[in-house]
């Protein structure tokens, strides 16, 4: 199989040039439903109420956010309003105010009549390169799956644990984590993914497990404390996890429990990728592990699940009642644990020496 | 407060000196249901159904069974078919077998009249030795606390991490790992407990919760996912943990997850302890990580899981569909990183070495 037929996208401009199409990400796994963006207020409340998530795939929506803004009143006055309501959907979220800042500094100088267009092109520009920009990362992982597969004998699938989401759901298409697993199982070579079902959030189970059904790659899913057994015993051959954050050091910020998966695949001689685009690289953040805050998010994603009832409805069910619950949502992993980077320019050392040999630019401006 | 105080039991001789009573545990921690054995036939279903769980519980339970039965029918031909109907109940329960064996062996010699008195004072006796051998562990882990208590500075209450349930529910009383811990707390040592849930089937979050709540030791739940991270800041001083089978080398098979709990309490100086009666030691298995096989469980453990809904009632929820689940329900811990095993002896070293040491006999018979 040829891999351009891989098209699964979490942002799309419809047939009439200016409906923008997104998946509601709330709703998943248990419901698949696409909605129609027809507003800019459409596109606030998307971005706000997380029906999108991932910071690629929030700017790009920021970004046809502004233009269907510009659709509906192309004015100075209305490109600066729309602009503010945008921004102050996700204030935090650097890439949504990157992403308006840069259609703004395209548009700003044209006419009026000629800004909309602009705006729709920018928007698709700005989401074809994170498209692009996995598809490099996920090349790049996609060697390290081949050679692994060739290492353990070439005969059967290669098995490839996973942590949380970082497929196409976190981005605008392909992920991170998962793009070489896509590409691997589109080309033929056979994959096969354990993926942890990531409590509190239950983003393996909720999320990853759906892409890879919706991709039709072999799986399956795992309680978060199985993974050590599992390598223990040979049946895990690689580890390829996202980040959302890696310090100068190559210490790498992930969703809670990531670190412990590190030290079982080390203790284990299991090799761990970490898999990100360039902007993920902090490079203010000298040492991962010292000055990386992790953010304490709601002891309610420890005490409630969601699920189906057996009569078909979705609910959340209280699991702990009368017990406070902590709940940190990212841990860091030591540089020492991971056996390599896999960003869109190759792969490199989770260390200061490996970044900058793969951003020598980086290096010189220090 | 003095610790004979802390009466929490799992079974025991209600005041008409006949009836047993039991803790469904089926129905923790949404209920709370004491139920009354009044025949063998009630014990055998308390045993069967899993009312009653841990060796040593059933041991006791199937011991007071036999005591029910023979006050049915106190013939010969009643003591058989009693022996035979609760052995199958749990046909594979070490403990159940020794138990019975045990209460036929001491009633079989003695008129038909006698064998009840002598049948529920042997299934009491029973009980009670599980407590004192509890005690004992505890004591032991008592001392452990009090001095990682004075290391910390102690001036603030000692972190202890668990894995499972550990506690009181899984014996007579007291409970291995949580033992010293209720020790501690009845003391006036402060202690606060870390609380792993422990995907699948949520011991933690169901059980070992449950049990702090009732003798208000205070607590906290976490994800599973979250120990790394906490242990990696300083937030917790040591972990206890409790055991399913110890090999004659020191490796310690517990619930899934317990590995990878302790290879980040090794990585960052977290003295990690593994609390057990002596019959939990394996002597015939010579190496734990290789030998021990893992049972592997009902994907449903992993794919539905049990909450109260927000009318009060209890449901499960099926978290994931359509996707295939795995479910190794132990894992091996090698003794290189356990800092020591809290026996009823004392602590020893956990190595073929450590554990000779304690049970000189054992090391003699070899």
């Amino acid at each position: 199989m040829d891999d351009s037929r891989f098209t699964h996208r979490t942002v799309w401009l419809e047939p009439d040039g200016r409906t923008v199409g997104i998946l509601d990400q709330t709703r998943l796994p248990f419901e698949t439903v696409n909605v129609a963006l027809k507003t800019s207020a459409d596109a606030e409340i998307a971005i706000r109420d997380m029906l999108v998530r991932g910071a690629p795939l929030i700017g790009a929506v920021g970004a046809y956010g502004l233009a269907l803004a510009l659709a509906e009143d192309a004015s100075d006055t209305g490109l600066a309003a729309a602009y503010d309501r945008l921004h102050a959907t996700r204030p935090t979220a650097i890439n949504l105010r990157w992403a308006l800042d840069d259609v703004r500094a395209r548009v700003a100088g044209l006419a009026p009549t000629a800004r909309v267009d602009a705006a729709y092109a920018r928007a698709r520009e700005i989401a074809d390169e994170d498209v692009a920009i996995n598809r490099a990362i996920g090349e790049n992982a996609f060697g390290l799956i081949e050679a692994r597969h060739k290492a353990v004998g070439g005969g059967r699938p290669v098995n490839i644990l996973t942590h949380c989401n970082a497929g196409f759901l976190a981005t605008v298409g392909w992920g991170t984590a998962l793009a070489g697993i896509f590409m691997a199982h589109a080309r033929g070579l056979p994959v096969h993914v354990w993926v942890d079902e990531t409590r509190p959030r239950s983003q393996g189970a909720y999320l990853t497990a759906w892409e890879l059904r919706e991709a039709g790659v072999p799986h399956t899913v795992i309680a978060d404390n199985a993974g050590g057994h599992l390598m223990q015993h040979g049946q895990v051959d690689m580890c390829i996890v996202g980040t959302d954050r890696v310090a100068a050091n190559g210490d790498v910020c992930n969703k809670v429990g990531t670190y412990l998966k590190a030290l079982a695949a080390f203790d284990n001689g299991v090799p761990f990728y970490v898999a990100l685009p360039y902007p993920t690289i902090d490079w203010r953040v000298a040492d991962g592990v010292r000055n990386i805050p992790i953010e304490e998010r709601s002891p309610n994603e420890v005490t409630q699940v969601r699920g189906r009832l057996p009569d078909g409805a979705v609910a959340d069910v209280t699991v702990i009642e009368g017990s406070a619950a902590a709940n940190p949502a990212f841990d860091v992993t030591p540089g020492r644990l991971v056996t390599g980077l896999i960003t869109e320019r190759g792969v490199c050392a989770a260390s200061g020496e490996g970044l900058r040999g793969l951003y020598p630019e980086r290096a010189a401006a220090e």
